[in-house]
């Protein structure tokens, strides 16, 4: 998706040969043109797929998830870090460790917005090792519902995550994915899809 | 705003005489179909006053922060609650007590995001006590910037905060006003602004 990458590399910053930071568009200051963008991007790649709900978790996939679950015309749910008084029954819980932080976080959704006829897109900010996304899918599974695919915003292809999930067999489609960031370069890898639409 | 309305009448669940659980469309499951509706409301009702970025507070006051941007075009910045790794420049913290959870929460915002020059409208899911509302405005004032408004999807007028920011001379727009949550009921202040509208 070009306008991603154009903005990856005007206003990302590599802050380590691992670390992109995107806080001037995604991460803390957020640019809705381009979430309305991204959502019409995930919406179109996943077209063929039933999607009955959308699942991503706080803070950052939410501007992203709820722009797709607009051209998709399905809700949107949420996964909370850490479980809020108002969030009471029945909670679905998984473990994602964080590379990034450093720290064990729980997960939760509420088995009230899940069920079983459920076809769930799973969507995220990041894709790195995976570890949200498989707490993601964890999740989905819990409920009894079927994964309809994962849709992350920055694939960081040079950690594991992306070969994970393709390897068990999940559609994932990544809107920028990054080969490296060594010598504070981002560079893409070659997306022949990308070519083709754009 | 009817459309709110109606939701809130339809599908949120009086936990006591002060908590009004909405999860289902707004805190935790997201309806992106109101969260376009809110977006061009809060537009509509800031239309006069100038704007140039929109400051929000994870996680639930994302959604309807992202719609109003891309309806008035200018960026969001969300506040976190703690501290992130890859956001260390230049932060500018307040302190926020939650009511609900009993806890005293840091807000944060990179300086990076909001200048001098900038009319920021503050937005939110709920007032209550006014305690996040007041440490964003904090945060904008700390940053030198202008509070244009503050933009509040639903107001317990029942409790004070609404109050303190209007006697503090903000204009503040709810797009639900509730009186009461008595009786497992909710109980909407009539709002002759309604009336004309809607």
């Amino acid at each position: 998706m070009e306008l991603l990458k154009s903005k990856i590399l005007t206003e990302g910053k590599v802050l380590k040969d691992d670390i992109l930071k995107v806080d001037a568009f995604l991460n803390h200051q957020i640019d809705p043109v381009l979430m309305d963008a991204i959502g019409k991007e995930f919406a179109s790649r996943f077209a063929e797929q039933p999607v009955t709900k959308i699942l991503t978790i706080e803070s950052s996939g939410i501007a992203p998830a709820v722009m797709t679950g607009l051209y998709m015309n399905v809700p949107v749910v949420f996964a909370r870090k850490q479980k809020s008084l108002t969030l009471t029954d029945g909670l679905l819980t998984a473990q994602v460790y964080s590379f990034t932080k450093q720290v064990n976080n729980q997960i939760a959704i509420s088995s009230t917005f899940i069920s079983e006829q459920d076809h769930v897109l799973i969507l995220d900010d990041f894709l790195a090792n995976g570890q949200a996304a498989l707490g993601l899918i964890d999740l989905v599974q819990q409920a009894g519902a079927t994964v309809s695919g994962i849709g992350i915003v920055i694939e960081k292809a040079f950690q594991d995550g992306g070969e994970k999930l393709r390897d068990k067999g999940f559609k994932v489609e990544s809107l920028a994915r990054i080969k490296s960031l060594k010598n504070k370069t981002v560079d893409f890898l070659d997306d022949t899809r990308e070519v083709i639409n754009e």
